[in-house]
């Protein structure tokens, strides 16, 4: 059955229900955008996420020096998850705002290519550093919103790897730098006749879990931090500075080493997967997302806690964000720009980290499961 | 302003909207399930994600024997993912298809224990292991469909890392071993006094991209794999076996090592992610998702290409399967248990995998971007 | 020049020194052993290196239970590393001694079997597990010092790879194991005809950083601890509990996992080395031996220290403890097994780490060095 | 007993002696240099190692367009690693010699400092970014022989982690750049009020196995690269291209990625380790030496084969190298320079890798052994 071969979603799936005997009537239902603008080869209709919301979240940018009070929409499934960013806004609210910082790094891809020899790959890497405004026309040649930043380079004989780095705007942009990469390659293959084995060569890397990311980043780093006082630890949080302490360094740190593991935190896929399907970003980009670490310290009977996600790759514009539905999300959050929604984000998972690590210092995760989740 | 004292998704939504001054319109009409069965704090509707279809897709079980023609629903707003899925469905049922493997490996939580010194190290350890079946009968007094299998540890001082392994028959379960795992902590405390620091310790390694998950793997290792001739590759794939060898060797091998990447695939993640989307599972599994290697061999003029995910985590239970809408698209896989959920995906990812190396090595990658996803 | 048609190592140097116009006096005064008994081939001579001894360490060994003093010998030419372990020795004797418990991994040998397609693998592994005994005869059949404990096991088709693990007695092992795998691959060329690609596959892994053997062990795992007074950390060691913690936090820690290290100490691989080669041991696992973690509590005004090797291959047997100049080294600490020896080598990595985290502490490293290193 | 109280290596070994009731006669006779310039604190004598000689290597080096032989000494106990060396050297040369390229990263010094909150950190960034000839003044005050590079940083509240790279000339230098790093630290604790908490907080990274120096390099980055005919590929390495390609494929890469392993080689640190034990390295560095990539490629039927280290660390002066003995082998291998003496190295690796790749594909691993090493 050659589901492309129809011209609608309901002449799809109505295919599909016949050939299967079923009937898709949520699946039909759940298709309240206007399909011709959506992005989805063989459309049947749509699915759901349920979607929650926590805060306010009280934000400090350390970017434009603004507070601003916003609000954190959350898609999931899981049980507990919105109650538990919810508790740490909370937290955070008494504690006079979580303070967030951001650096653009830049939207990567990393294309590979084939030199014959040594002596080819040390000439190739000359012409590379010699050619930087040649390669910046080319680069930048298709779309105006986006800027060539800088390239990183790797030799394993006979490969070439680069990595090349753009400011996207308001667009997580990885359509745009593709298109921007094979212009470079065709530059490179014309001028120097050297094979572009593959316009992607995972020294991106694009949604796979990997040490570059976590140590030389990319789209943005973001860092978010908050001073708890022992009282609102005790009220909202039900626990203490050593207690959470303690908690951070057996389980982010040391489990987490112990596991080679490159995320040493909590939970940051969980809040970052229903942030991104909220506000429509790549689901997949939840791999990179889930990279970083946290960060406690007790000060006095205070705790001081802090996060730090080195790879976060969202957008305003493009992608998921055409949808209406994805649209409204946005707006809850207040952000009208990429660094606004990160900081947002900042916020959020800072909020779960604490709340997640408060309860498991206090012993009620798995009540607050067995409550909210089933 | 608290939206957890309003009693339902239309309360707080229009508490919401009079707070921002927005309407919601899409996120309300999206709310096409009953609330009262969503397990999602805070609700204020639902989000939508574009439903595609590929397939059909041919398989063969290996731990069955049998062979099915199968549909895969996915979920994303990402253009050309599923029309690339779509695409590697078909060379690899014109080539007799996928043959997959899977093997239970068991949901893991890993708590951590507090020993006072090597000694209470050593000791602790001793009695875990003469001690199995009253372990065995605290593990699985919370639920019968849950089985204790196997235990690792690891001693970092003064912490005492536990991986508890559990069959958790038709559900995903990270809430029934969570469940679980204090029964087994009330126990050693009481028995032993050693404190549980924390129920999860990131050793289980939920969420996290690790190194652990990969080489012990968890929920189900899949493998997959396909031999597809030069015809086939020519004209379903455009392009030809030492094409695609060549673009995975240095991509997906040599492109992913020098990252220090985890996931040695071109974009497990994809797929995961919007499968995962469609019948209901975790998104922040997709971390895990990601994690696995492709291989690929050139025999003769044809392709041996083969794919491993060493940590599925899914179900056909509990969690995000109780929506209608997920049902809908787990009878569109046809599957009735995990492990034949697991098979759709295995060979989905191979499909995907296979398409997009496909591409990169003839060059269309940007092409189909543009085309299909702008 | 052949230099290996030579009969001796003098007429080969003397050839050497005529061709390259040199005198290699040194080369040859240090040749102090019979040529006949060393294992290296193109012998000319022989080089030096400092030996130097740290201790007394006091020792309280948690397997046999017993207390010992003994002396480090450890051979380098960098300055203030003897110095170093000296001190850490004095501040353990001054605490009770340092506990040092043993744990037997095994050493290694991991072959590689191509198999054909998914099903051979899969009845390949079935094979494996239904046919124990006889992979054991095998596998012992080529030495009765050799004890086939377990294997584990990875499918990255169309490769099978196996790591077996071997109880090598007093002997660190490596040229039996491989014998003894070459026997087991035979068996199963001719049982199964599935062809051993490699009798060494890196899933060993031998003298490469992997965490694999942080996460499984290799040969012997190494555990030791100490708890140090207040005194005894102002007196010896110039500092303080919370600032040996602090850095050790933010160091060994902080600064290991930004890096992407398997490493979480200071320099284990300085002590390693130096005991490596003053006691006999193949210089190239010191790569296994700088795996490993350290970690630092706080207790009151004490500080609670402890290191853990996860890889520690040695022996007191065969390689080059068979020269009488290591047979003296390791009469100097008193070792009778490998168990033993290695618990010198836990007690000397503890005391190395130690007083170099002090060192740090308190500002001291760069004059150290500068006093004792030129 | 305190050794340090004694004033000659006679005294402390003849008291040790007397202490342990024992004749430390080689340990003795071993001590062949002037103790008074040896860096080794309680010096009681000497060790050796066999000291074997590989080459004639032919080598071509891309830096300077020259090509020489040279002689590679090897100090090592295990039996078949110099025949084995030497084998590479031969069919190296009978294939025009090795192709070398050496890039210069620096020696790496990595200091911490405290920062109490997120916007210190964010204005620390700032100062280090507006202050860099202030900042190479105070790096380069302590010594002529040291040009500072450049640097990295990472934030990880509440720490700051500095990576400085040092171009120190003929020197490997880790001394020198300590204390350069001191000179900074003070400068930064007077001008801003920043507490270094550590100078050395592992982003150096050193000695540790970490995948930031497999990225980013250290000390000097290193290629090597031949093309080996069929014709010789028969008669000195007895296999063919075909099956060192499979044994490549399947063990440095596919074994080495299974493993979690920042080395995708045989055994790299075989031959770094008995290199640099013979020309007066510190064997601590056999970690980094340890790092790289190895690649193989069928050219017609012939063989095309590289190695990449990422991380050698070594030079001509200070440190060991101010042995007469090690003075002497490095005359063996005719460097004149640091980059030299790396280019030997470097064209080592390459033979011994090739050598083992070859005994193993061709299945004589064992055998080699048998005869040579026991």
């Amino acid at each position: 059955m050659k589901l492309h071969k129809f011209n609608s979603a309901d002449q799809r799936r109505y295919a599909l229900e016949k050939k299967l005997g079923l009937k898709l009537e949520k699946i039909k239902s759940a298709l309240i955008e206007d399909e011709s603008k959506l992005h989805c080869e063989n459309l049947i209709g749509a699915t759901i996420l349920p979607l929650g919301v926590a805060g306010p979240l009280k934000l400090v940018s350390l970017n434009s020096g603004q507070k601003r009070l916003c609000f954190v929409p959350l898609a999931t499934t899981e049980g507990a998850l919105v109650a538990s960013v919810n508790r740490g806004c909370k937290a955070i609210s008494l504690s006079g705002g979580v303070k967030v910082f951001i650096e653009k790094v830049g939207t990567t891809r990393g294309p590979i290519f084939y030199v014959k020899n040594l002596a080819e790959a040390v000439s190739f890497k000359k012409w590379l550093t010699q050619n930087q405004s040649k390669i910046r026309s080319a680069l930048e040649s298709s779309s105006n919103h986006l800027k060539f930043l800088k390239f990183d380079y790797q030799i394993m004989l006979p490969y070439f790897y680069l990595r090349l780095y753009f400011d996207t705007d308001q667009a997580m942009g990885m359509n745009m730098v593709t298109i921007a990469t094979e212009k470079l390659a065709e530059l490179i293959e014309k001028e120097l006749d050297i094979r572009c084995v593959s316009v992607s060569g995972n020294f991106c890397i694009d949604k796979k879990p990997a040490y570059l990311n976590f140590l030389s980043g990319r789209g943005l780093k973001v860092w978010a931090e908050i001073e708890i006082s022992s009282a609102v630890l005790k009220q909202v949080l039900k626990t203490s500075a050593d207690r959470i302490f303690s908690v951070w360094l057996s389980k982010n740190i040391g489990g987490s080493l112990i596991s080679g593991s490159l995320g040493y935190n909590a939970h940051f896929a969980n809040i970052v997967s229903a942030f991104f399907a909220a506000v429509g970003q790549d689901l997949a980009h939840t791999v990179e997302g889930s990279l970083g670490s946290t960060s406690a310290e007790i000060k006095g009977e205070n705790l001081y806690f802090s996060i730090y996600q080195p790879a976060v790759m969202l957008g305003v514009l493009g992608g998921g964000t055409k949808l209406q539905i994805k649209q409204e999300a946005i707006k809850v959050t207040g952000a009208k720009t990429s660094q606004e929604l990160a900081e947002v984000l900042a916020g959020a998972v800072l909020a779960g980290e604490l709340s997640l690590l408060a309860s498991l210092a206090e012993g009620s995760l798995a009540k607050a499961h067995k409550k909210l989740g089933r």
